[in-house]
């Protein structure tokens, strides 16, 4: 959804401040380069809570002593088609970088290949990692735990997992990876966080009370941060939202080594999130271009579908975020004034060139 | 749930019955041996859908021809830590207990193994197959197509995807394997039919008509087997679900070479329903037991989130199953008189000793 209101700034102008505020605050030249692409990437998808937008976010991080911003990234155990990366407590987009082309790596020698990071902190958006391993011409999953609980267990007054999201990606041939990337709660932070500034009631599902009541006010929500696992209430399939918010915890901390929120000391000196990262190679299992040929048959029939309603066809994951990748690469990303003028601050006190144009007003 | 009024019946016994029908219809020994292993496993976990209650659908697959009764069950493609079998046109059973244990082996081998079957019919609870790589210490996934569309897709009119489930389990040290079985859809087919047969309406949610609007009568919707996907309508997160059962299909179907059912033609000789098996090893990623003893914490901490209601303490997925499983051990099966009534008639009609009693009346 484009917002016609909203001045626009090219990526690349948008990609060179951003890792000019990331150099500013003493991360390498690679390294900033490597996160500023991630966020971007998010940028152009359309996923505006994961772009730029998440500078702020990191800036708390920083300014709290939270995030090491050198880190050694590192892989610290080796194991065939698997491999363990410690992030060296940074943020996680270039561990899960390295993480899914270690992956992809391994796929082509084995046919699959899973490393897991430990000791990181927020990676960006998931379906960013998982779309990178599409883009070599493997099949990517990429999960994430999340620093600060959010989605209450069924049955539950308080909350004990993070949004943990789930991303899924599958190259196709005449198609565009099928690509799923989705928070486990029933509606991302990010929702929660438009309806505040929109002044918005939250539909009801999204969160709840401490006495499990739905909750429809969006900034109470939002302060107390008790969303509902995918499904909403039992009765709908809220334990299947809570199982898989469980299942990518356990996948990305478990597994990694990392810390589970909600065990986590008050004064641990690092977020220590963890990430899990896959690629599964379709000439493992199938002809060369056969998986692709299969996969564009399949999302051609889901997409020919007949519509409930003829005005809206049947899409399937991935379509809104390539569509809008297509037009922001033409057109720019928007960047509300509110954010640019955010950018331009941090820049400053960073000592990094200002080069988005400060708002006027 | 225990029924007290359903008469039971040991596990043993029926397992017996379900292997002696099984051998009546031509299926080799070993294979009605876990054929019919893995549908008693469900049994006792209490998932009554996918047990002996199969039984009749596999007669009705039989009798249509749709199923090859003493399949021919290889691995034609080995590629390291991955591999596909063809599953000769049989029940799932047996392909799918050969994939999970291969992907063990090759996880202890690569640290991963994903093998994916083509070729088969049902596979019976997804969750069995996961916890079978549970029961032997390595994380397991299990992952199938289901023959006939249940799934509408978001924003759709017409059903497109089966109720494609996902499994997935995870050892433990203390405590038993977290265990999550569950359709991508809302409900499962067995939740609708137990509400026609109690002649309850539908919550709505689960449901849909050819307009998108909520399918309340049970019969009705049954028929037409239009069923939402986990999350329900796009405002509470359907097309998430619309997305996982996607996943599900591309990691059972295409990646194995299966037939996607939309466009199976109608007079195929078989099924061709896919399935995707594998198993990630602890040890690869972490010290022995130290994954174990975390999930341990992890499983702890999450029952001890304070309940919304003090009468309903937080579980974790496969408690139930796990309770189940205790409690049908030593005390039987539940087996409802016109299902036992049905085995009977089914062991006879295939020349089998009929070992259950027959229900009097």
């Amino acid at each position: 959804m484009s917002l016609p209101a909203v001045p626009t700034v090219p990526a690349d102008l948008l990609r060179r401040q951003i890792a000019a505020i990331l150099r500013g605050w003493g991360m390498p030249a690679d390294q900033a380069a490597v996160t500023a692409g991630v966020l971007i990437d998010a940028d152009l998808a359309g996923i505006d809570s994961h772009g730029a937008a998440l500078l702020p976010l990191y800036d708390e991080f920083r300014r709290g002593g939270k995030i090491e911003l050198a880190p050694t990234v590192e892989v610290v155990r080796d194991f065939g088609a698997t491999a363990v990366i410690d992030g060296g407590g940074g943020l996680g987009a270039v561990p899960a970088s390295r993480a899914i082309d270690l992956a992809v790596e391994k796929s082509r020698t084995f046919g699959v290949g899973a490393v897991a990071v430990r000791n990181a902190a927020h990676f960006g958006a998931a379906g960013i990692h998982a779309r990178r391993a599409a883009e070599r011409g493997a099949i990517g999953i990429a999960t994430s735990a999340v620093f600060r609980p959010a989605i209450v267990p069924t049955f539950g007054a308080e909350p004990r997992l993070g949004t943990n999201p789930l991303a899924f990606a599958a190259p196709a041939g005449r198609n565009r990876p099928f690509l799923l990337d989705m928070a486990t709660s029933t509606a991302a932070i990010g929702k929660l966080k438009l309806a505040a500034r929109a002044g918005a009631p939250l539909p009801e599902g999204w969160a709840v009370d401490a006495r499990g009541r739905p909750e429809t006010g969006a900034e109470r929500a939002l302060a107390d941060k008790r969303l509902t696992p995918l499904g909403g209430t039992p009765e709908l399939g809220g334990h299947k939202g809570y199982g898989l918010a469980t299942m990518v915890e356990i996948l990305s901390t478990t597994l990694a080594g990392a810390t589970f929120a909600p065990l986590r000391s008050a004064d641990a000196p690092r977020h220590d999130v963890g990430h899990f990262l896959m690629a599964i190679q379709p000439e493992a299992f199938r002809e060369p271009g056969a998986f692709e040929a299969d996969l564009d048959d399949l999302l051609d029939a889901l997409r020919a579908t007949p519509p409930a309603d003829p005005a809206r066809p049947v899409l399937v994951a991935g379509d809104p975020e390539h569509a809008a990748r297509e037009r922001r690469a033409r057109d720019g990303i928007p960047l509300p004034p509110v954010l640019a003028d955010a950018l331009c601050r941090m820049a400053e006190a960073a000592g990094a060139p200002v080069l988005l144009a400060v708002p006027a007003g």
